[in-house]
């Protein structure tokens, strides 16, 4: 049997504790047993659509061609839309809800090429109770895809350009000053911001950094073996945009950073070059 | 080479953080390298049967046809049977520790039609110490059934009446009170009851629920999305049971439930039709 | 197409809540798509290079013959190399950093019979970025190895006493005590230390075992089951190594420990045969 696409790349907020992520995969291999699921990430925070729309457009240049199932659903048995879009021309196809959380990625490949709603209830499953939308539309929807169901078969097409866009913040400068937001904190305590390198390149090496009213002074690097154990940097991270990181420590938990929080850089003029005098000066006072 | 069973469904409590999992999968693929593994979930509380349990049931007319490798054994290395029991003349076999764990799902897709004691020693790797069950016994004979092996070669045939079976809460009904039971939280905070649909319709729409000795008023609803976003209410779930849940929230944090808890349902009258009264009613205080 | 390997083994110190190992397996995928990856563990500690090479020796002798691909990498970015050890004589190929992460389990087959170090950049991913060293260098030379590429097309040929050597603590003897450590504590909380059967043999059945300075009096076993429910024990793992554990509890929980704590356990002298005798004696004073 030949296959349109091979590949299902899987992203949820489902966890792994319960069977969700599980019963998903039996469903497609019911369906389509040759295709292979790749997990991209089953922790994104509970109906978080914006962390998991940011991991999908962080992954989207690596995934295999073929479809895409990304699920964050806080509206699911409401009136959102379940959606399948096509970008590259048919390249691969995201099938999801329609709240945002495919556009970021189809922004980073190109943007939509064509998009359905997914109407066509053959191929659904029927539930015992209300729709379960990940396993009885969306997983159905993906392995009929790799089947070689065209995407007019699996409902009713709509204009690309209803589809619910992507809320991404944009930085603000204020004279030389930066006002940046977390984007991301990885595993290892890392703050992604919405910058790129351009963005902080005027501002030269030596940086001040403001978190929650606590500024930091600290230094542009471009690596994190540049810094000293402990000491924290300012660099550019290796999906190119720039990031916050303390060497072999938590730049996150040293910051008491949450993702969404506002980070603000400007110059930091240069270390200074003579010790600080911490003993008092001679006073005017003793003369009195 | 024609396997019997291509794919072995895999439920455990054995974690991600150590490579328990891992090892079991690299031992099937070395016996039976074209088989396809698909996780349920492994992060089943640790020695948690009847959570494992419920959890395989869930999943159980979902998952391909195959072999099912389920363990949660805390009795491991004492005299608890490990067995493959075959469900659907032989359209699956499941394979675990005989406590109870596999019944529920036994039950689910029609009951056992035949039943093996894993007793054969020359299926199983021999351990540096004492036998691991989930690498052993239980990996070696899943991937051996898909190979093709007789059941019956995997050890000493038992009849499925001595299998060890489900302990199920079941509901209790009082005048109007039901006396549920939670079976399960899942990750959003909804709380699955042992009740069906059937069970609460005679209670109306209007409904008290009594949870850790609070009473709350609430109503029955047809999905998340009739809720007000924070409003508790009760549905009925994908699986077909009633369940407990709060629109983009979490009923068990709202009720500090936790599996296994005491649910009381019961009719909670009509909302009142008319705005309660909350300035002083007139006395007759006045007059003296 | 014929492949060199169709396994790649997968460690790493990513954690599942991000995309790493996701885009890791999808780069993978991109370039060798026959090749099966088989996740052994991504819930390594982030940069704890002693518990991932722990983690993989303890695996290895399970592992599919193939490529196994771990990363623990603190030093990333910094000048410690990244490599490829043949093991086997070309039976298992194992990539990562030199850190010393690869070296137990390369220990444990049998030693090294060549090693490269990863500097031919044809087989690098180019980043936006810095190097994420698992997606860009060993993702691909893995997929590569797969493919048939030959060690020496990777990079440079290295000795291979130049390897970083395994850190293993080992035990010490003083008198009748051993000093031991925890290697490593399993989710289900038993300990285990660096401590054959054969030098805890000479110590007798009853033990003294001391961790925390908190002396508990202990028995060995030959399996969970022979101790009562929430009794402490001493007994050889499946694994062949001692460990400590409660039945149907955590010894990591009552005995307070940690990964790297000290244990120490001596001959513990014959349990009382009689009953202690909790009455006061008849006592002299009465005379008086």
């Amino acid at each position: 049997m030949t296959l349109r696409y091979d590949t299902i790349s899987f992203l949820s907020d489902y966890g792994l504790s319960d069977e969700f992520v599980g019963v998903v995969k039996s469903v497609i291999r019911s369906i389509a047993p040759e295709v292979a699921v790749v997990d991209i990430t089953h922790d994104v925070a509970p109906h978080d659509v914006r962390a998991g729309g940011l991991a999908l457009a962080r992954s989207a240049q690596y995934l295999m061609p073929g479809v895409v199932l990304a699920v964050v659903d806080p509206g699911v048995g409401g009136d959102r839309r379940a959606v399948a879009v096509e970008v590259g021309d048919g390249t691969s196809v995201l099938v999801g809800p329609d709240n945002g959380l495919l556009a970021p990625a189809v922004a980073m490949v190109g943007g939509a090429s064509r998009a359905v709603e997914l109407t066509a209830e053959q191929y659904h499953l029927v539930s015992a109770g209300p729709t379960f939308a990940g396993r009885d539309v969306f997983a159905p929807a993906a392995a009929h895809l790799c089947l070689g169901a065209g995407l007019d078969e699996l409902g009713t097409p709509m204009p690309v350009e209803a589809l619910t866009p992507a809320m991404v913040p944009v930085s603000r400068t204020d004279g030389e000053k930066i006002h940046a937001e977390v984007l991301w904190i990885d595993r290892f305590g890392n703050l992604q911001l919405n910058l790129g390198p351009g963005e902080i390149g005027p501002l030269g090496d030596a940086l001040r950094l403001t978190a929650s009213d606590i500024g930091r002074s600290t230094r542009r690097v471009s690596s994190y073996s540049e810094l000293g154990s402990g000491e924290l940097g300012v660099l550019v991270d290796s999906y190119g945009l720039v990031a916050i990181a303390v060497n072999r420590g938590s730049a996150a938990q040293d910051l008491s950073c949450l993702e969404g929080d506002s980070i603000t850089l400007e110059p930091g003029g240069p270390a200074p070059a003579i010790p600080v005098q911490l003993e008092p000066k001679p006073s005017n006072d003793q003369m009195s």
